[in-house]
């Protein structure tokens, strides 16, 4: 693994990050869908111009897996991620088609403590991806668990347990 | 595309349908990882048992992949799908190993016409998928679009402009 440049507190609500892009080929887009997809507008040029979407165009899930794929190698290799419980949401906006490049934007969003792991904290980001011509094209909302720089004092706790209470 | 079997007027809400199973190998953990989430833990045995999750397992998205091969599979391709918006919810439950053979269950929570196509209706779906110990590993919650048999009529419409009045 490499070096941890980002634990917890590195990551502050506010924050902005580009985490890249990429750029999906006919080829590509085919090889997903024959393996997790295969609805025909997505396996075909004939059957994508026949379909709503008026072209061949990538999986959604695809599409989820390479903003994967940047958020990994432009982030969480560097960080402390523990890994996540999930999402809150996911929007599929735009289809995506073959050779369209796509930009990936992260913000955080929220940030707090974790009441059962004291060396855990816990951070809320938004994705969002965009193709060549601005246009946003998925966009989604999450948690991420990422090791502390340093566990969590009693202090921290006993706020924490006040504002819950609050 | 296969003949349709499931117009939107079929999909009842409290319908459940069991989508199949599918059983992933080490190799196609890594094949998914190198790809699109190369994390230590999804790359590599030896990286996976130092992990907090104690052996090699699947990306998220590897196993939310696998889910969308059996409902296209076992649903969507006998159906009059028009694709989804998104997500409301998608939960990472418990860790995917090699050799875990996955479930997925289908459930129909809502059904509704849609107002702006007199053509198509929505459908709000729950996916559960479980291993081999009956342990759920995902959860996630959704629309889907689908064309009617029947386009909707003046009645029909006009009860749901009074419902959304009321």
């Amino acid at each position: 693994m490499s070096e941890i440049r980002y634990y917890w507190e590195d990551l502050q609500p506010g924050s902005v990050r580009e985490l890249g892009s990429v750029t999906v080929s006919a080829e590509e887009i085919k090889e997903f869908a024959e393996q997790f997809d295969p609805q025909p507008f997505h396996l075909d040029e004939v059957a994508g111009r026949r379909s709503i979407f008026g072209n061949l165009c990538a999986s959604g899930w695809h599409t989820c897996a390479l903003a994967m794929r940047l958020t990994v190698e432009n982030f969480l290799n560097e960080s402390s991620s523990m890994g996540s419980p999930g999402l809150e949401s996911l929007r599929w906006l735009k289809p995506v088609y073959p050779g369209d490049t796509l930009m990936l934007k992260h913000s955080i969003v929220e940030s707090r403590p974790m009441r059962k792991r004291l060396d855990t904290g816990i951070v809320s980001s938004v994705w969002e991806m965009f193709n060549q011509n601005g246009e946003k094209v998925m966009q989604m909302e999450g948690y991420g668990m990422f090791r502390r720089r340093h566990p969590a004092t009693p202090e921290e706790i006993e706020r924490l347990d006040r504002e819950r209470g609050a």
